[in-house]
């Protein structure tokens, strides 16, 4: 029996709605939460401020984008591309919004809670983090199916919902781009005359960056990370349904099946979630069921005495707990789909190298491992050294996720092909491997998106002076989140290559290549100008950064210098003029490198040809991929060398060695949170602008 | 009439000995100016003895890796590619050790002649830098048309003739990563303790580093760019002569080309040298002829008043002569050829090409430039911002030269297909274009081996406190020889990329490989793999700077510490326990990437096919690529940024701008001078490694 691909959908497009409602009950029961004293509450509802601000303007400047490139669509290509190109900026958008809208109101929440217990305060802010990430996936999957459905039977169906995809790769974008470099013109400013300067801690409410820094936190990792993953998981269910629907008689249950592993993540994730964020019963009633009892002897106990270890174990039982029951269901799915068992094999490829490369980014940028210890050695003999270290670790961390990368390629495809015995067969494999890589993003954006909800409570408990077990709580749950983040970076870049090779190959059916030799003449200066891409792209995006930085700390040295009493806490600082700066600043670097990543592609299309458009489509992945490794993880080893210091190695805080790391910090800063992270979405972007216009691709110029 | 290859060989044998004959003439006429005072000579003689020591035992552990490699070959392949190997080895190795004979002792007799007058200065200089020159494009000459006369009519004639080629690029990758790693470990070595702690000028005789740093000019910039241009030469006239051969019915016409490009190349040469160091005319006589008078007129009168811009003009109408030359000389070779008029815009092409990446490279990192200052301008706060800008400048510094690089493909390819209407004479093109681009190699290796000379003779007048007229004389030298070498590494970058698509091609058609799509199932893999090798190569270089840099600081604090009165003058360092930790750590840690550039290319082969290592060669051609010409033009600008500050700028020496300056040329360093110039050789002996051995290799263990 072949499962009809309808009723796929229907079951995706259901659990979809299922994610919405976890979504508003959430969002209902986080709210409900006290939001502490008044001095607390005015310190948040700066940031609210200062991050609605840049959200509605930021929104509007991406709004001109997504009217002039619907307007293109709707003239070069067809109505129904530009509008779910439309529907699908508005869903991210949509999902971004709504996890800034919680993530600045359960920052001060949180750190309320992390008043009365530890487990309190991660059930705030995980909560605030599970928002984000079921907002994710739930407006992602509801807007797919019901875009399928509408044009359920028109041929092009497929086609247009690349479209959706497309808008949803812009927002990630400008998202990341522009968010990303407020989040690190604010930092560094910041520290540049705050901590170095005048030499005032982190966080200290005289400093007039410090609410642009806070805001930053939530504009850079909330609404930039959600709009990330949002186009990695729509890019990768749109490029295996694709790719399905080209697989001749069981095209039906191809093309169903990344709808219902999909479906499948949510429970999953939902059941993870819950493993954090449920309520801890004292005692197990007599009147539970026998799974109801596993599943709390499954949950780890978090009490006033837990440990970051403790807490760790907790995040890893959820995403391991999503992970199996996803294993199961998917199982179950691929069965009744009525495929190979060799598919489910490759689901599980997919997750097992999120986790690996997720493995590997942890051992190389953690301070208890040898990279990073070495690059707190470097520092002995100044930054220089700091720097070559720090960058030579980046480089060689780059082996292991390019090595498991290309093994899921090759087992993918070697899976896919055993099966049906056609190559069509192994890359529709390769996209299904990303599926399943992304399946428990409902869960791993939670343990994500909940990092610089914690770190804001930190910044608010700091600022209104709360006892410092408060501070000392939300430290645990802060540096929690920073060593989650690296696995949702590991998911994050894997998932985008793969993504990019599916969306590649469903490009070239598309655009009607039928060799692709390397050696074409035009392909091969398309590797090449793939390949700078990412260089050019980088390049834009530090030179924003530190334009913007530059600019801060000129007003913020002018505040110091002109307001009287700033120092000693009589005058008041003027957080405002930073958090404009910012916004502008972001505003208008943001717009180069996001139109170049939506035009070379047309024009190398364009002039080159189709074939030349491929390989610059490949050039940019490889370059891409390895960039975006070397920069993220050299960035976050010289975070944590700098962390290791702090400890009381090699002098501690204030030593030679310390300000030596802090220049490693410093350019690391835009290397993992500006540069490195908007290089998945450059190279998912250009994929997805090729695969949309890939009918309107010629030969080229030159014709050969 | 058909021309037939043997007449082109043995013309090019012929203008290979007139080559050589120039080698010896001139290499008595350097050795019998006067060598200076005694003080002078002593320091000269330390170098000679610490160059002589290094060279010794670098050629002992490359003779140990030539046996094994030449066993290896013998065994899986045949004899007469491990002969060639061998001969391709020992031709390059020659070519060095003569080139770094007559350079460390051109730098005594420089600095003697520069306190006579500056062009007398100029002409033992340029005359040394000229040996090296001449004997690297005479050597290989000799050498391939020596093997290709030898194994005349032998079927695998031109497979045997890439073990040359294979034995020219191991020379080159272990000299270029052993030299390199020698001159900056000493260069940061000798500058942390001496300038940094100890207060004490560049060259001061009471460094200990201070001759390890003169023999590390001499070791990484004369015998490692010689090996590394040496090896870019062979390859391009091998590769071009490889795909002649698949020309079918003018193929004798077409293998014979490269050698009469080659040959003229050496002429042209000879002339661009004579411009520069001829003796000058005080008047010239009636009885010269028009020519003569001519050349005369062209040529840049140098007195005592000449300005850095007059040396320059005097270089770059060598220069321009020598390629004026060619391309008149080659209109006549592609025309006695009896091919199409458009090969001869091909080697056009390559040559403008190779002149433009050159001025790119200028632009982006010469001080009079926007780049480069925007760097010093980043010095205000701090290193951090100075990395940051400087890495921003070496990334978007890759947009020319890539677009320059795509360029010359695409007209080639077209340029050859219009006249032979095959993609295999495009291809055969695209090698001939990097045949033109490197066809100036006698002079311009020339005007870039003279800078390590002058930069010596300027070391050894201040060591040997000459007057101050001589050190400005010196140091003029020494400038012009810093503003060429950026012209050396713009056609270094270029030549190796051409180079590497010729062999890559090469390597397809002995690999009897049909089809190369680009969604096969092995070929993505393998072209992450490839991408990755440059940052796995680069990291352990970068690294390997760092730990010797380490040893050489240790050392040199302890002389300081414990040899009474070295400070005041009294004491005498001990020179030789720093050349001698150099020598050890670059020989110890030139050995890993070596052998990877060797081994990862059969491995991949054999377990992921023929096909996987094509994708590999595509991979890192394109990655590394960028990688090179970022790091290359990154530590320029970091450089010059510094020497920019030191003319007064941003406070001149000792300011907190010229601190952050000295931190990002620190970082330039292994940069510019190990990592960056070392990924050209290692993609092109990936790339002719597998050309060697293109017939052993399957379809890898995988089998689709």
């Amino acid at each position: 029996m072949m499962f009809p691909v309808s009723a796929s959908v229907v079951i995706a497009l259901l659990m979809g709605i299922v994610g919405g409602v976890f979504v508003l009950l959430e969002l209902r029961r986080v709210l409900s939460y006290d939001q502490g004293n008044e001095a607390m509450q005015a310190i948040a509802k700066a940031i609210q401020k200062g991050s609605a601000a840049f959200l509605s303007r930021e929104y509007r400047v991406i709004a001109i984008f997504v009217v002039i490139v619907a307007t293109l669509i709707s003239v070069l290509l067809q109505w129904q591309t530009a509008f779910c190109f439309v529907v699908g900026a508005s869903a991210s958008a949509s999902a971004g919004c709504l996890g800034m809208y919680v993530a600045v109101r359960a920052n001060v929440r949180t750190a309320a809670a992390a008043g009365r217990s530890l487990h309190e305060g991660l059930r705030v802010a995980f909560g605030s983090g599970s928002i984000m990430g079921m907002a994710v996936v739930s407006f992602s999957l509801i807007g797919m199916t019901v875009l399928f459905l509408i044009f359920n039977g028109s041929p092009s169906q497929l086609a247009d919902i690349a479209g959706f995809g497309f808008g949803a790769s812009s927002i990630a974008l400008f998202a990341r781009v522009g968010g990303g470099i407020y989040t690190k013109a604010a930092d560094v400013g910041a520290d540049l005359v705050g901590k170095v300067e005048q030499g005032i801690p982190e966080d200290d409410p005289r400093n007039p960056a410090v609410i642009a820094d806070n805001v930053g936190d939530n504009v850079g990792d909330v609404a930039g990370m959600g709009a990330d993953l949002f186009e990695s998981y729509s890019g990768s269910i749109i490029a295996t349904a694709t790719l399905g629907a080209a697989l001749g008689a069981k095209s039906s249950a191809f093309i169903g099946l990344p709808f219902l592993i999909a479906a499948v993540g949510i429970v999953a994730s939902l059941f993870g979630i819950y493993i954090v964020i449920g309520k801890q019963k004292k005692q197990s009633s007599s009147s539970e069921s026998k799974i109801a009892r596993f599943i709390e002897q499954y949950r780890i106990t978090i009490d006033e005495n837990a440990s970051l270890d403790d807490l760790l174990a907790a995040l890893r039982h959820s995403v391991w707990g999503a992970s199996m029951l996803i294993l199961g269901l998917s199982l179950i799915a691929v069965l009744i789909s009525g495929i190979s068992f060799n598919y489910w094999l490759v689901i599980l490829t997919g997750l097992i190298a999120g986790n690996a490369i997720a493995y590997v980014t942890e051992y190389y940028t953690a301070y208890t491992e040898k990279p990073t210890q070495a690059i707190a050695r470097a520092t002995q003999t100044g930054a220089a050294t700091t720097i070559i270290q720090g960058l030579a670790v980046g480089m060689i961390s780059t082996v292991f996720p390019v090595l498991i990368v290309a093994t899921v390629i090759l087992l993918s495809i070697g899976l896919g092909y055993a099966a049906d015995g056609t190559m069509a067969a192994g890359l529709y494999a390769v996209a299904l491997a990303a599926v399943g890589m992304l399946s428990t993003l409902g869960v791993t954006l939670a343990t994500d998106a909940y990092g610089p909800v914690a770190d804001n409570a930190g910044g608010i408990a700091e600022m209104s002076h709360l006892p410092s077990e408060v501070r000392h709580r939300t430290d645990a749950l802060d540096s929690l989140g920073n060593t989650t983040a690296a696995t949702g970076k590991g998911f994050a870049i894997g998932s985008a290559v793969l993504t990019a090779l599916a969306l590649l190959a469903a490009y070239v059916t598309a655009a009607k290549i039928y060799s692709l030799n390397i050696l074409g003449a035009t392909l091969l200066p398309g590797i090449l100008i793939g390949a700078m891409m990412p260089y050019l792209f980088s390049a834009l995006t530090m030179r924003a950064v530190g334009r913007a930085a530059h600019k801060i700390v000129i007003e913020v040295r002018r505040q110091f210098h002109e307001i009287p009493g700033l120092m000693d806490g009589t005058g008041q600082p003027d957080y405002e003029t930073c958090v404009g700066i910012c916004t502008e600043s972001a505003l208008r670097e943001m717009v180069l490198p996001g139109a170049l990543a939506v035009i070379v592609p047309l024009v190398v299309g364009n002039i080159l040809g189709k074939e030349a458009l491929a390989g610059m489509l490949v050039g940019a992945m490889s370059s891409g991929f390895l960039l975006a490794v070397m920069m993220a993880n050299a960035g976050g080893a010289w975070d944590n060398a700098k962390k290791w210091i702090e400890t009381g190695q090699y002098g501690g805080k204030g030593s030679d060695c310390h300000k030596a790391a802090v220049v490693g910090d410093t350019v690391g800063d835009p290397f993992k949170d500006t540069s490195g992270p908007s290089l998945n979405i450059l190279i998912n972007l250009m994929s997805i602008v090729s695969l949309v216009f890939a009918t309107s691709f010629g030969s080229g110029w030159f014709g050969f």
